[in-house]
């Protein structure tokens, strides 16, 4: 992620003027700070970062390298530097979600076609990056075979970075400064929080699933996320629901938009589109077969917010043993909070930000899960995402036993459960059609809501602490 | 209704300027045309009626009478009188619907208090009007005692006038120029289409329950109504949900807001709102038993599109035997249309509008249900709603049966069915959770959602003909 992408989201119009009406809190260059830090001070309403190439010779913080930055602040500053351990900003912990599927499946991929070695394109193939060559290369087919060079690429669009990543033979795994990415032969996730500009990627990613993998059009798209905490930070199209709709709608046909719900307090958004596939126009007797072939496809989310003060501790750097910065300060919280416990059999990578903040991915055969949280007490969030089906591991009420043992971690004054599966999918579950689940006499069920759409079945609970 | 009313949902800025710039299709005064003709010749966008007495001396068409007015279009008039028969307009049917419960049921009604004897309330009680007096004037209490006139002029606020109104021991029932209103003594239901403006009578309609029933607060309110046709129609606050929840919260407080089914197409709006009762808060340990005493409620409603033509010829006056517009005409489509076979032991009053357009009133004991017809291709609509508990009549799945003898009255491409119950009477019913009821081969379900709200269960279906 570059700084230029950064200030995308900031009106510098004034930039000139910012600095003499600001207090100058601190100095970096782009290579010295972590991704998810230049964020959190830049997504604080009150911090704007300036170019110092940008100020006029009345800047009073002189510095050599001429791509540094400095840090203005409307409030008083605690001292000269950037004292990143009092911050307290507005980070969006609520994540946007991308899911879009080219086909049913991971074993119904196009064969290459000559898009692959169209010379006009500036994104043509070309001998595969040392990068990209590691011992399940053999395994990978589809969206798997786009190299990491081109979706970093993507990423910049999106405004985020990849902190980390790995694999299986089924899934290649990105922790993102802002989330998390997963990437199947012929599906792709993207979760991202804060600022990022997730839809504006959606052009490129169509783009790349045609020219890599040969997908002219796809299966399904669905789009999700909570209401935001501070929707005023949120850049075009991101500003409001409804332009996200059009968004989605200038790409996606026959596109469904529901808004799930208390609409004057906690909701969540869901865009869906499912368009005819080729095989359902022309011959409609093959849709159940077809149907029934299709990969199971369901998907839990717990969003938790108003978390437990003394449990966030943990998810500072150096409040918990030595735990500093990146991926083995990640492990070492993963352990700590029990994380690691919701899954044992699950390969997890976590990482831990400076000065916090925690992310998590796992991979579990061909399933994944993440783990995210925003400590500060005046933003605190957390969300727990998982493809991993629900009877694993085998239980009698399953759902009940996942929400406990991930709200037993963060205690949350309020959270909200949805899970989402095909409809074959729920069929085959034991899981009862009432959205009633038992968490915990701790909690109070509000609303409970079930949509039955066109294939999918989606339970929607809203808890608050009694 | 007077035309003073209708007029200030129109712009008249341009007042003087807009017979010049249009077509003079007619004129009427005040009292020759049925109410329901005038709003819909006001409604269709390309019409507008201005008072005689505002126009220039270039009018050319000249009246004696002072309060008269002419009637303008954008489009070739096709003689220069209005030829209302062939009036094509976009009425809009989609009603409002508002419910407040003012205390848990009709028993549980205050003692009179010194409010009714306030001197300085201009609408303070005086001895009952003779139009107040019949044979069930002994079973009035509570919201049942406010005076037909006061009534009139609340409605005079909505932009609707009353038609016709008929009673028993329990309720009294009015049949409205735009649809219906049911008056208990501890609750009301008001539904209205077009473009009356229902929720600019909710602070006289508070009033006068204190005023005439010392009733202080409220118990619960909702208001709903299905996606608009024709939204640019609409005025403040009904132009857009935002703007009715906003008007709503202004009177309420705790309201929840709920956009059910597909807000790219048709979906639905619900605003709830169940303050806490005085004995909720000082007692909390008696809430259940308090609850479990509470009158049932059930809400169901089907709201149906795009009518079968040639089944919608009979509620156009003169198109089935020699029916008129008025009571009788009314009473004649009801049972040509099969309406009286629904409930066929309640009591119903039906008007027949002209040149199209029908409604009806039912009671049947302490229940009511309404429907109401908008014939016309290019808008057309039909809405039933009933209080009548769904064990009635006793059938192993009489949602679905009242469904079917509904829909084959109007036989629609689309329809909506909602169904609302407290949740004690939803624990009490056989009905099944799963939304799924069998309608008709002929329909496919679409969206099937069920929502489990703070003491309520509501189960939304939208069918389309496969």
């Amino acid at each position: 992620m570059t700084l230029a992408n950064l200030f995308l989201s900031h009106d510098f119009n004034n930039a000139d003027d910012a600095p003499q009406s600001k207090s100058i809190i601190g100095s970096f260059t782009p290579d010295d700070q972590p991704p998810a830090l230049k964020t959190r001070l830049l997504e604080n309403p009150q911090t704007i970062a300036l170019p110092l190439s940008s100020i006029s010779s009345q800047a009073t913080l002189n510095s050599s390298s001429s791509n540094s930055y400095i840090l203005c602040t409307d409030s008083p500053p605690t001292s000269n530097t950037a004292d990143t351990n009092n911050y307290t900003g507005c980070f969006e912990g609520q994540e946007k979600l991308l899911e879009i599927w080219f086909s049913t499946s991971a074993e119904d991929i196009p064969s290459p076609s000559c898009d692959q070695f169209d010379t006009k394109s500036s994104l043509k193939l070309q001998s595969p990056d040392p990068e990209d060559i590691d011992e399940f290369s053999q395994y990978r087919t589809g969206l798997r075979l786009i190299p990491k060079r081109v979706l970093r690429d993507m990423l910049d669009l999106v405004h985020c970075s990849v902190l980390d990543s790995f694999s299986n033979a089924y899934i290649d795994s990105y922790l993102l400064s802002e989330s998390s990415m997963f990437m199947y032969p012929h599906k792709i996730v993207i979760k991202t929080c804060g600022t990022t500009t997730l839809l504006l990627a959606l052009e490129r990613i169509l783009d790349l699933a045609r020219i890599y993998c040969s997908f002219k059009s796809i299966h399904r798209v669905f789009y999700s996320r909570k209401s935001f905490m501070f929707p005023e930070n949120q850049p075009v199209p991101h500003n409001s629901w409804d332009n996200e709709v059009s968004h989605l709608d200038t790409y996606f046909e026959n596109g469904s938009s529901y808004i799930i719900g208390d609409a004057n307090t906690d909701h969540w958004y869901l865009y869906m589109a499912t368009p005819k596939r080729a095989d359902e126009q022309t011959a409609p007797g093959n849709v159940e077969t077809s149907e029934l072939s299709e990969t199971s496809d369901t998907t839990i989310e717990i969003l938790m917010t108003g978390l437990n003060p003394s449990k966030m501790e943990k998810f500072y750097c150096g409040h918990f043993g030595d735990s500093s910065e990146g991926l083995l300060g990640g492990k070492l919280i993963e352990k700590a909070s029990n994380i690691s416990d919701i899954y044992p059999d699950a390969t997890c990578n976590s990482y831990l930000f400076y000065p916090c903040g925690f992310s998590s991915n796992a991979i579990l055969g061909e399933h994944y899960f993440n783990i995210h949280v925003t400590p500060e007490p005046s933003c605190s969030f957390a969300s727990f995402e998982s493809n991993i089906p629900l009877s694993i591991p085998t239980n009698k009420d399953s759902v009940a036993n996942l929400v406990s043992k991930v709200i037993d971690i963060f205690s949350p004054t309020q959270f909200t459960v949805t899970i989402f599966k095909d409809i074959h999918q729920h069929s085959k579950d034991t899981t009862s059609d009432d959205a009633s689940h038992t968490i915990s006499s701790e909690y109070k069920s509000s609303d409970r809501i079930v949509y039955k759409l066109d294939g999918y079945w989606l339970q929607y609970n809203h808890y608050i602490r009694a």
